[in-house]
């Protein structure tokens, strides 16, 4: 067998949320909501298995799904997008990322990317021969570093791989920011692969496109998930927002490696983007209220949380508890002792590089309250 | 953007079911059903959106499905699956093989391959760095050489890719011709990943899988298709079955290209491998009554068609009709002068290798009696 592959730990959220199975934990670990997505979905995905549309979709997605990807490109973002050359319909947003990352990437390319990040980036890109080059924004304020990003461009960059809003951190980067790396990226004329999974998730600010900044329409691959915009994590739909030179790469790319998905999803998918405005508004207010819940919670038993702009997720200081555990021995403990599951922030960085934080770990707050209750009184019964 | 893949052609499929779309042909070019696929599986498919599972399945697949593929491999093959440890659900064949392979090779390693083959197979292998060793079956038999795929084994062989039954040629390898191959695997200490999507579609023999034939149950990847075995393309549910060593690496693969798929088409596929026998005998007699049906007039007008024991496809000799032109041009000329799509047989061999066949057509028969009457009737004008 491949020996990279081979050598590859478990992702930590199916080790976490076997470990919650097997415990009886309250699962605050892998980020999926408790909650349904919307019935309109639900009952517009049975309907469409009914009507006789069961055989393959095309490559690029049903038209459609596209079409209802660039309306809302245009409605969200005011970004003109042509459904039937700058639209990919993927098997989620994991596809989505893999395959364009597999159309720009040359084995030997640099990648700069950002930590804490989410746990396929790094090995999807050591599997294409790429050579990652990692900056860090820092805790608790997850301030951008930009003399260090700077410095992580050369004239072998290929591509950033931006987040944002961004997992486990909950950071959304700021106009400012986007501007200072869509200059790196024009600069040394490269790529950004953004994965922007949860653009609808943010709390009194607005997510923006790098797409949006000054000549970055041709420049960069943007990455949406039906997943988490509506509440349907297991339904793997992506769509991937990127100029025809570029689609033409990753059409052949995801021709390879999974062809089409499902057609009655990607048609209630449809059915969601058009939703709008007020259903994503209602999303991120119920969202928000959750965090804001949880934050007391955690606070008032001496777990203070970092600023969490966005995504599903909070990050919570345990230097108060910690009694010399690592992040890692501590959420073990917590499973066991007290029922309740979170992911160690240290799973979001590059091994083999500087220390990572040690004293932080990942609640997801995509849940009901009386989750999220149960959660903190089994806490507070502990701490 | 990355050179292999964006030099690779669009698929065929893509392609003739374009040009049969803009020409209002009767499309007997890519391999799908037109009939709906069972509704016990449609109405479960919808029952299964609307209780509450709408989030990521495993890894590795529901549990339900892994546990019905393992009772499908135990009733159809005598084959004894752990379903924990030795099934992994993926987002399709196509994902399944990519992942298959993705865990198997190491770049400079050789794939031997028998042609003519499926064109995915080629750009995956190319991707991951492989060398393609190429064996051809000859038509009109389409008898294995025996000698030739010996020499094709050398000491840097990582694995044999079979598909049987075959795509396009119909073949279905005999108990002979898979013991000679089992040999070979076990004599250079390889693997074979076997793609038997078409596994319920034979018409008078059996199905027999490598993995049947003595040491290879450590030593074969094997793989299945809802989407062919229920006449249901679009779903892109499939399922690998190999050794747990084998397994574990495929599922970091998988992991990192598709995470999951979605669960309530997972557990649609799960009732249908419990229909069993009676179902996949009456779908067998179906197809096989159609490809009769098509073969007898495609002969009465002049294309006489080759055996086919297997598969939605029936390959026809042009060599009557053709005036000089090869099946490329032909195939072209049938979708825009005839109203008829199919495929040209040369698309399934290797670009620059040594010539491929020019007059022989691929039409697909897994459609209802009355399209391939039309087609019949269409190519009558004609021919
Ligand atoms: C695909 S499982 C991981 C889900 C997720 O996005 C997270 O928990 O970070
Ligand atoms: C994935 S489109 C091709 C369908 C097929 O298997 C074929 O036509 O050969």
């Amino acid at each position: 067998p491949n020996a990279f592959l081979g050598s590859l730990p478990t992702t930590i959220f199916t080790t976490m949320s076997q470990l919650a199975a097997d415990h009886d934990a309250v699962n605050l670990g892998q980020g999926f909501p408790d909650a349904e997505g919307p019935s309109l979905l639900i009952d517009a995905a049975c309907a469409a298995l009914r009507d006789g549309r069961n055989q393959y979709a095309p490559l690029t997605g049903l038209p459609e799904l596209r079409e209802a990807v660039a309306r809302a490109n245009a409605r969200d973002y005011g970004l003109e997008v042509d459904p039937a050359r700058e639209v990919i319909v993927t098997s989620g947003a994991t596809e989505a990322l893999a395959v364009s990352l597999m159309a720009l990437i040359e084995p030997g390319d640099e990648v700069v990317l950002i930590e804490p990040l989410y746990d396929t980036y790094l090995p999807v890109l050591r599997m294409l021969g790429a050579i990652p080059r990692c900056v860090r924004v820092e805790a608790p304020d997850w301030h951008l570093p930009r003399d260090a990003l700077r410095a992580a461009f050369s004239d072998r960059t290929k591509l950033i791989l931006l987040n944002s809003p961004m997992n486990p951190s909950g950071k959304v980067f700021s106009v400012d920011e986007l501007d200072f790396i869509a200059d790196l990226v024009r600069e040394h004329d490269c790529f950004a692969v953004c994965d922007e999974v949860y653009e609808h998730l943010t709390f009194d600010v607005r997510h923006i496109p790098l797409m949006t900044r000054p000549d970055m329409r041709t420049r960069t691959v943007r990455i949406g998930s039906a997943g988490k915009s509506f509440s349907v994590t297991g339904w793997k739909i992506g769509y991937i927002t990127c100029c025809p030179a570029l689609a033409a790469v990753i059409a052949k790319a995801h021709q390879i490696v999974a062809f089409s998905s499902a057609p009655n999803l990607q048609r209630a998918v449809a059915k969601g983007l058009d939703l709008g405005d007020d259903f994503f508004r209602d999303l991120a207010a119920s969202l928000k209220s959750r965090r804001d819940y949880l934050a007391a919670g955690l606070g008032a038993l001496g777990f203070p949380t970092l600023p969490a702009d966005g995504s599903y997720f909070l990050v919570a200081d345990i230097s108060a508890h910690a009694a010399g555990r690592d992040d890692v021995a501590f959420c073990r403990d917590l499973v066991t002792q007290a029922g309740v599951a979170a992911i160690p922030v240290s799973a979001f960085y590059a091994t083999g590089g500087a220390e990572p934080p040690r004293h932080l770990i990942r609640f997801a707050f995509c849940k009901s309250e009386a989750v999220l209750r149960e959660a903190l009184d089994r806490l507070g019964r502990t701490f």
